[in-house]
């Protein structure tokens, strides 16, 4: 029997790391299960290549948070687990009729977000609240990654439509599907995975793989086939064998054609005398979409050197976020409700101190409207600017529908349009101005 | 309504890029799509932080080569997309019955591989072998890569134990999944992700989150409680404030404990003066696990250092493949019957020019069973050494049960034992030599 390790939306309980499981079954047994516990989860630092990020993959969390819950196949697994052979019956009954019922508060997809802020919290008993570390952080840090490094892909097209061809390139087929929704969000156009197209309701783009001109023993037969086939839809894929002839040969075919497609070689020669050779045949409006490899640095580079390319294909670059495939988010206890009362909590490991208590983070902009500074701050306290965290569930309901993908792309291109003009650059610069309260920075050098 | 992205075993037929699609359609509207075609799959170029890469992930892409169809909701998709305006109602009609009847042959998980080599050949009806090109790359990819990293971690913790601690790193839940695979195949030693050890029987490792630590007001009680509850399965993990006085209280608790774990600060020092308390103490049993933004390079060095540590647990370095996070896989059109006779198909593209032509692999050995070179030579060809790629589906049905993911990790081990020993450094180093026939070669050079 074949796995395809697709995760089965009804077996999500044990999608998270063996430890989580082990410290539940010890708050249970330890009284402290039901707790009144907050969690927070936020990125501990900004990746040297990042000036921003956006945050995305809430609604993936939330989905998980309001589907978890743990297979009867699942609980005999951790029954005959030699770790749990201590635990007793009353513990795994419990996770029987498991249900998440905490309150959650989030910072909205397509905010843009920095290092420190919390992008979603946890409040609710202990031993709920802890289950869920491992799949929230999954969930936020894979879209929060691909969307950031997207926002940059598409700031440096300078308004050129940028599609998602990513899909065969992310780690495996569920990745493709979270990148083509992060990118999308970020301001791409839309993507060539079809079921990302169908799910998601993203505006899909195929071209030609160089099979198709292969499997013709004649280049201008494959061109003009598949022009008669979809005449509203057709790229035609260049470089089969050479690009500039087949520019000639798709202008020689008559194939019907909205575009060409460069995929190797000097993608700025190329493209200027394809564009030649287009015009020169009166075929003004076909346009050059390019693709491989490409990445936010190369893009910007072709467009100052003024290459006449009208959309990008990006694919590895983007859904493996390829410069820094990775983001540093932690979810931890900042405050808990013990017998004794209630105390912030917090860590002092060398180099990953964390600041106890719920917190809100306050964004405050200029007169024109650009984001000015933001300030991390007790959830308790009240300040000036616009408060990033809002509620999202409530008991483990949703309080409201959560803002539709393409409300969160709006947001994001509003987000982006506020951002200091400098954060845009794709080279680094002087950070955005991100505080932590005097009442926070307090909390770590109190006695213990 | 929420949506998890969770890919659906039974929809499985849109996970592609849009172009197959249309490609597929072209072929059955002008009477190509039964015509006998091979794709092959390969990694055009070794990153150059790789000496070798390991195949992994066939057992999901065959998963995935059964268990293809379009669900009636994903062919009225296709139906209504634009794109699809002009083709004809039998194409959609064949969808609904679509089943992959191709014959496959493969490189066997846990082979050591090199840029060049077919990984995968399927070989039947030509609309059925192209639709299938962007999950096959998707699935080879991503556990080929983790595969590869983990074998260089693995190699430099010198036969430690290496484990899985990566899932929240991972690229999604289901990245989780396949990195936990990969990485055991490998030849780590378990993973933290609790459903891949229920869904692939690895073994699980479980320490404690500093919010075990945080959640109890005395660090000792902490300790304590956790050892009670499991006193076969306790690992402690020291520094949630300060290292030192973390392993000086994990002793006078009297805490049972198998091991305590040092997730952050200098591990070398660290490992060296726990060690010295531990010991001090009469508890030379208790094992040292060390985590946190470990690498192989990192490993190699605290080991050349004299660190002792008896267990790695590596996460996100192993699981995003960080150094490289992508392989160049590409799917390859090489042979097709036409009704003008049987053609090898290539492409010329600049810098990824392809052979034409069914390929298999042959590997060499000296006397002491050491790899030795390989060739890649047309499938045809007889040559010394030992064939790499066999036969896995015929008609789309299994040959025989693929071998267990044990198996494939013993396969791998042996395989790492019989590669010369220079590739296994963790620097760059000569490259094992692989050859392309003459014979292929010369098809290149060939008028077209």
């Amino acid at each position: 029997m074949t796995q395809s390790l697709n995760p089965d939306d009804r077996h999500l309980g044990l999608i998270t790391d063996l430890y989580e499981l082990t410290m539940a079954a010890g708050y249970h047994v330890y009284g402290m299960a039901d707790e009144h516990a907050t969690f927070e989860l936020w990125v501990r630092r900004l990746p040297s290549c990042r000036n921003y990020l956006v945050a995305a993959g809430l609604e993936q969390a939330i989905h998980y948070l309001q589907h978890l819950s743990f297979a009867p196949e699942q609980i005999v697994y951790l029954r005959e687990h030699p770790a749990f052979r201590y635990v007793p019956n009353d513990w795994f009954e419990r996770l029987e009729h498991f249900r998440f019922e905490c309150d959650v508060w989030a910072i909205p997809e397509g905010t843009v977000v920095f290092a420190g802020e919390p992008l979603l919290r946890v409040s609710g008993p202990l031993m709920q609240a802890q289950i869920v570390e491992t799949y929230l952080i999954t969930a936020l840090t894979v879209q929060t990654l691909i969307a950031s490094k997207a926002a940059r892909i598409v700031t440096a097209a300078q308004g050129r439509p940028v599609f998602d061809f990513g899909s065969r390139r992310a780690h495996g087929p569920q990745a493709g599907l979270l990148a083509a929704r992060a990118a999308y969000l970020a301001g791409c156009t839309g993507t060539s995975n079809t079921e990302a197209g169908r799910l998601l309701g993203l505006p899909t783009l195929g071209t030609q793989a160089h099979s198709w001109i292969m499997s013709f023993t004649d280049e201008q037969e494959a061109f003009r086939k598949f022009g008669q086939l979809f005449p509203d839809h057709s790229t035609l894929l260049l470089d089969t064998y050479d690009t500039i002839q087949g520019a000639c040969k798709a202008v020689a075919s008559g194939a019907a054609m909205q575009a060409v497609r460069l995929d190797s070689g000097d993608l700025e020669r190329l493209s200027k005398e394809v564009r030649a050779i287009l015009d020169g045949a009166g075929r003004q409006a076909v346009k050059i979409v390019a693709s491989g490899d490409l990445n936010e640095y190369k893009i910007a580079d072709l467009l100052a050197a003024g290459a006449p390319i009208d959309v990008f294909g990006v694919g590895t670059e983007l859904v493996t976020s390829r410069d820094e495939p990775t983001l540093n988010v932690v979810y931890k206890l900042v405050e808990q409700e013990t017998p004794q009362g209630t105390v912030g909590r917090f860590k002092l490991s060398s180099g990953k101190a964390t600041y106890p208590y719920p917190k809100q983070v306050y964004r405050r902009q200029d007169a024109s409207g650009t984001f000015s500074g933001d300030r991390i701050v007790k959830a308790t306290s009240q300040e000036q600017g616009e408060p990033l965290l809002a509620p999202v569930l409530r008991g483990g309901e949703l309080i409201e529908a959560l803002p539709s993908l393409e409300a969160s792309r709006r947001r994001c291109a509003e987000q982006l349009r506020r951002l200091p003009p400098e954060l845009l650059a794709l080279g680094p610069c002087p950070s955005y101005p991100v505080q932590v309260s005097e009442e926070l920075e307090a909390e770590l050098h109190r006695p213990k």
